[in-house]
């Protein structure tokens, strides 16, 4: 029993990536902590989300730098895909992690509980039938499937991605549905293997709420990639006919009547349900929860991080696992801001793209006098060098001192860039900084200075 | 005629990536500017180094990445490596790159003739027999070949690399001899495409100067990759045989005899000669011209730039473009700094390395009190899935204020994640302010901030 009648100092509900990374921060501050977690430890990131994805991913990119290759002389045959040997990798990772995980949390002092964890009052976890007290609780539940895009459909005939990771084989003909960035992965993944896909997103383009440079760039590169994308479109109905499913789909381009062997939605929404909420006075019909720059929920040691926390679109396991040791230190006494305008808003496709910070939309209605610097790859050496075509780097800044407001990239190892775009902005560097800093030669990232030189000469 | 009878506002002597950066820098704030250039335009590192060696080094990498298709279920088999056509589409890069900095030098208003330029005293360049006169002088004229090291060796069996660029078909039989870095890119990619491949090198190890967390990895590496290193070499003779050559090595394995088809050395030195520093009461017999941080040489209105100004094994064209910047900047008035610890020192062999600021030797020299830690890849989520089991991230800071000193990584995409740990160092950022920065999952830059971690936990 800890202080004042307190088993723990922190519990943790949920076992993602940001409970795992909030348990270990508390540990490391010499709290008494306890993590609850239903189903699997790393969460859907680790077992059914990034990490599995971003394995498909490398394969499907191995498998499109060949094109490259034969451009430079290598000529290659693809004997075969395997499909399962891919597969058992996953798995063989899965299981690496999975102990990794385990081993750092025991480790570091973590008391571990599989089982569902609910609020019931002020500063008490129900879990297991027990009523566990803890000074702070940080809620982190994660996302679920989200079915209210397809309620009017008939369920029997719709897979989410989960399904993905238990087939034998690569699917004939795809239909994926729900809002991106999701999907996109999967759709240039599944190509890639052999699957014809179709991709229906209800917005009016890909990433629609990024800068025009990124989202126009992406949905060339996916339509080249044999990926046909309808936009601004819903599924209004399935049937079964012979030989696979017939999904009617209305979008900008008008009615169609797809014929396809399966059809998976991609959409998440936040995990609230049975949280308990309710216990401590928040509101739980909402479809996310609401915290400050502390990550407090409004109730008293209550704290809420990841998915939890954001509207899908916006629902990335690095803002997790960054929020649950911001969570974590300021439940320990410190007074830390998580900054949303750090967060790098990444797709693992061909290309990549990394967004960090504001659009130059939305610099502009935040009412900065802004500035836009843009760089295509297709003048870079490394991006000739790559064939990268379609990229480009993009930089935001405010006139009046140069401040950088947002950096986004599109292309190659954009992913791998973006934690030089999120401290350019954690820092508060200027277009000036960026200027003077010193990118390796022949790189790509040389064009992020490259746009920030196109900002000053705009501001003369 | 300019101001007070000078002729231009700035000459640039050598058109490399460190001149040309600086001719369109002092363009760009509205000085008249020449520039000279007796060879090509985009110098050594665009037309015979870093850009041609590095699209051999994508090649190369791509035929490494088959191992990692095979391990993920894709299966090829390679047809042919046309190294003809890898070399025609060199030309093609070069083409366009070349046509590219001559578009953006005459757009930007430089002035450009194509002949040697050398300084005759004060505010005066002698070119095409022609005296012209600047208030500023910007010296660029970067390495050359560098025969010292192979002096009592008959010339006529030594290539250098050159030669490379220049060959029909791949070598049977490659000794590469020289200090590092500059050879093990070339070492890879000849072995990836063929070549038997030996590498004498009078370091006692690659990479010696850099940490051993780097060094030791990159050597581990490099032998898998099946490139036989000779450490603390030197080649004392080479005699004609039949089918070849046949060179003595003396190295820490003892006397050996290599029978190889060709011997390249690689080494380079800065490239002095017939600038006419004397002129300006510089001293012309040094290795390399001393500047201080603005880049003045001590003549009044001299600067000089890029690899004229340091020791071989720290030539890098990113650090010439950005001195060249700075030595503009400070031309027309300002007073920059040049910061050498933001230099990132890269190669682009498989894996790749980045080493930024001091290494853990270096800083305790430096008299800090010092703390590193290591991050290695293999227990990173995305190195995982990239099998990057030689990678590493370590990083150096001291410990009062928690300032980075170093950030060193071996790994993909090292050279990509050079620019955070660049503007990381440039910005004074502490180990808070990485494990407060939001690195996107899965990548390999989130070992950063576990390295980070790893300083912090130290410090307790």
């Amino acid at each position: 029993m800890g202080e004042g009648g307190r088993d723990y100092d922190v519990i943790v509900i949920g076992g993602g990536a940001g409970g795992v990374s909030a348990a270990m921060r508390a540990a490391r501050l010499k709290m008494k902590v306890l993590l609850v977690e239903s189903g699997h430890l790393g969460g859907l990131c680790m077992n059914r989300g990034c990490v599995p994805f971003t394995h498909f991913m490398t394969a499907s990119g191995i498998l499109g730098d060949l094109d490259l290759g034969k451009e430079m002389g290598i000529k290659v045959e693809v004997l075969s895909k395997d499909f399962n040997i891919l597969m058992a990798r996953h798995k063989e990772l899965l299981g690496y992690l999975g102990q990794g995980v385990n081993g750092m949390l025991r480790k570091s002092g973590v008391e571990i509980i599989m089982a569902k964890g609910s609020l019931e009052g002020k500063a008490t976890v129900a879990v297991e039938g027990k009523r566990v007290r803890a000074k702070n609780v940080i809620l982190a539940t994660g996302a679920r499937w989200d079915e209210r895009g397809i309620s009017s459909l008939p369920k029997e005939f719709i897979a989410n991605t989960d399904h993905l990771l238990d087939m034998n084989e690569i699917p004939g003909r795809v239909l994926l549905l729900g809002k991106s960035p999701w999907g996109i992965e999967i759709a240039q993944f599944l190509r890639r293997f052999g699957s014809e896909v179709a991709l229906a997103i209800p917005e009016k383009s890909l990433l629609s709420s990024e800068s025009r440079t990124i989202s126009s760039r992406l949905s060339k590169a996916l339509k080249k990639s044999g990926v046909v994308i309808y936009n601004r479109a819903q599924a209004t109905g399935i049937k079964k006919v012979r030989g696979g499913l017939s999904v009617s789909v209305s979008s900008e381009k008008g009615e169609a009547a797809l014929e396809v062997d399966i059809v998976i939605s991609v959409d998440r929404t936040s995990s609230l349900e049975g949280l308990g909420l309710e216990t401590v006075g928040l509101d739980s019909n909402v479809p996310f929860i609401r915290v400050n720059e502390k990550l407090e929920t409004g109730a008293e040691g209550v704290y809420a991080i990841g998915d939890l926390t954001g509207l899908p679109g916006r629902h990335y396991s690095h803002v997790a696992s960054s929020q649950g040791i911001i969570a974590a230190e300021n439940a320990s006494g410190k007074s830390l801001f998580f900054n949303p305008r750090t967060a790098p808003r990444v797709l693992f496709a061909k290309p990549q793209v990394a967004c960090v910070g504001l659009t130059p939309k939305e610099a502009t209605e935040a009412g900065y006098d802004v500035v836009t610097g843009t760089a295509p790859l297709s003048m870079n050496p490394m991006g000739m060098i790559l064939s990268q075509q379609e990229g480009a780097v993009e930089v935001v800044a405010e006139k009046r001192y140069g401040e950088v407001l947002g950096i986004h990239i599109i292309g190659a190892h954009a992913s791998e860039m973006a934690g030089a775009c999120s401290m350019a902005i954690q820092l508060e560097a200027t277009l000036n900084d960026i200027d003077m800093a010193v990118f390796p030669h022949p790189t790509l990232s040389e064009s992020i200075a490259e746009a920030a030189r196109e900002c000053l000469e705009q501001i003369g």
